[in-house]
């Protein structure tokens, strides 16, 4: 196989051979100007359904660019089944959640808002943008969903009761994380972390009170909502995830040369 | 014992009954005119040697403020031993790495020099400032140490062979990290994390046959350099240091008021 593209793209459309795949203006602006990338150039394209593919610059125009679909670099293969339900917080932070939840390889991306939650509204398109570039920076082979921000009652009402909710609380009764995860294992998960002042206590209560919740400790330090979500994330992935030996085929990233740190970042 | 004074600082002078401490300038200033302190008022204060007191606010003037040493609410225990060696990375992401390591117990901070690390210069100043922030926001009784930034062949060169180096790279062989930090369990540790390019690859080659150097894979994807560094040191904790079963008297955060998320920032 020949070396893998330097530039790797989400797309929405189908992948497959002798397809066309249609870039947006932002993005054929930034292979031709940014990247100066030319007519027969390769771009590895993901779409999280049809693998990984090597496709070559068929042609630019004002504001498109076409790629013509060549040959599948990898299959398909489903990522983790692990959600994080996350109170937002300051802009900077919220970004760098996004951004590191699809790097540990999160499913869904559920912003929900707890009563001591500040702020009240969120940037969905902006989490997903961050969320979309680390998917392309990573390697993943899909994308992380963003759910529709709710109230935090609301996504309790409607749990799927065999789904186990790890409940991040910096203080009261928990579990050490790793003991509660390997006992949890094989079934899909969540993360739930509260907002930077903490949750309400009654709130507390009534999360724990669920059947499927399972407070989890993060040892005597009390972490920041973003540095908590990074390492509940991480214990998942190393300890029932795909991070564990024999986890699967791709248990490595793809090679990359070393000499050659990519790209700049599209955004 | 009265409840938890909500403003917790780092100073450097001794600590015990009877003592006065005195704040510079910019911690004068902040108790004063951006919390609207008052003589009497109480602050937490440690200083890595003495355990953590309880002081009042003795007397304001112009540029300082003295603390009256009144009780000791905990007593000193070391940290974990536990290094993070990294590549500087670019600004918003080094004081975040800084802070994180903060967080997560580091005992020593050391920015390395690899043969793409970029850029070539570090402000530790900066880097010991988010340390020390994040130390007093996240309840420890010490600060890590910054340590002068060298060129990594010769941390390398005078590296005590006790201490186990687990090495993250993208790419080569390695032992998915669960397994080799139990492996490793009891001795003490040092992270090396690689520049957002990655080693190269004479580098790698080099460092991995060093008798101390254990390769460590954190799964399929390629992390950014702040991430993995985030992710290896939870991973280390939740399995070897203080967040597991047992692992102290603290091993959940001293307790503090949901209703009350704390002081702004001081810096």
């Amino acid at each position: 196989m020949q070396e893998r593209p330097k530039t790797r793209l989400h797309v929405d459309g189908a992948l497959g051979d002798g397809l066309t795949v249609g870039l947006d203006h932002e993005r054929a602006h930034y292979l031709r100007h940014v990247l100066r990338m030319e007519r027969g150039d390769p771009v590895a394209v993901f779409n999280g359904r049809d693998g990984e593919w090597l496709t070559r610059i068929d042609g630019f125009g004002k504001g498109w660019c076409s790629l013509a679909v060549r040959e599948r670099l990898r299959e398909q293969r489903d990522g983790s089944d692990l959600w994080l339900l996350f109170a937002p917080i300051k802009r900077g932070r919220i970004d760098s959640v996004a951004e590191k939840a699809s790097e540990l390889g999160v499913s869904r991306i559920w912003p929900v808002f707890t009563r001591h939650t500040d702020p009240h509204r969120v940037n969905l398109d902006r989490l997903r943008a961050n969320a979309v570039e680390a998917a392309e920076q990573c390697e993943r082979l899909t994308v992380p969903e963003l759910a529709e921000p709710v109230p935090l009652e609301r996504a309790l009402a409607g749990w799927p009761e065999e789904r186990v909710l790890f409940l991040c609380a910096e203080s009261g009764g928990a579990t050490p994380i790793a003991e509660a995860v390997r006992a949890n294992a094989g079934r899909p998960a969540a993360f739930l972390i509260g907002p930077e002042g903490g949750f309400a206590k009654s709130e507390l209560d009534e999360i724990r009170n669920r059947p499927f919740a399972v407070p989890v400790g993060l040892g005597p330090r009390v972490l920041r909502a973003d540095t908590a979500a990074f390492a509940a994330l991480a214990c998942w992935q190393a300890l029932v995830g795909d991070w564990m030996a024999g986890s699967g085929v791709d248990a490595r990233p793809p090679d990359r040369s070393a000499a050659d740190p990519g790209p700049p970042s599209i955004r």
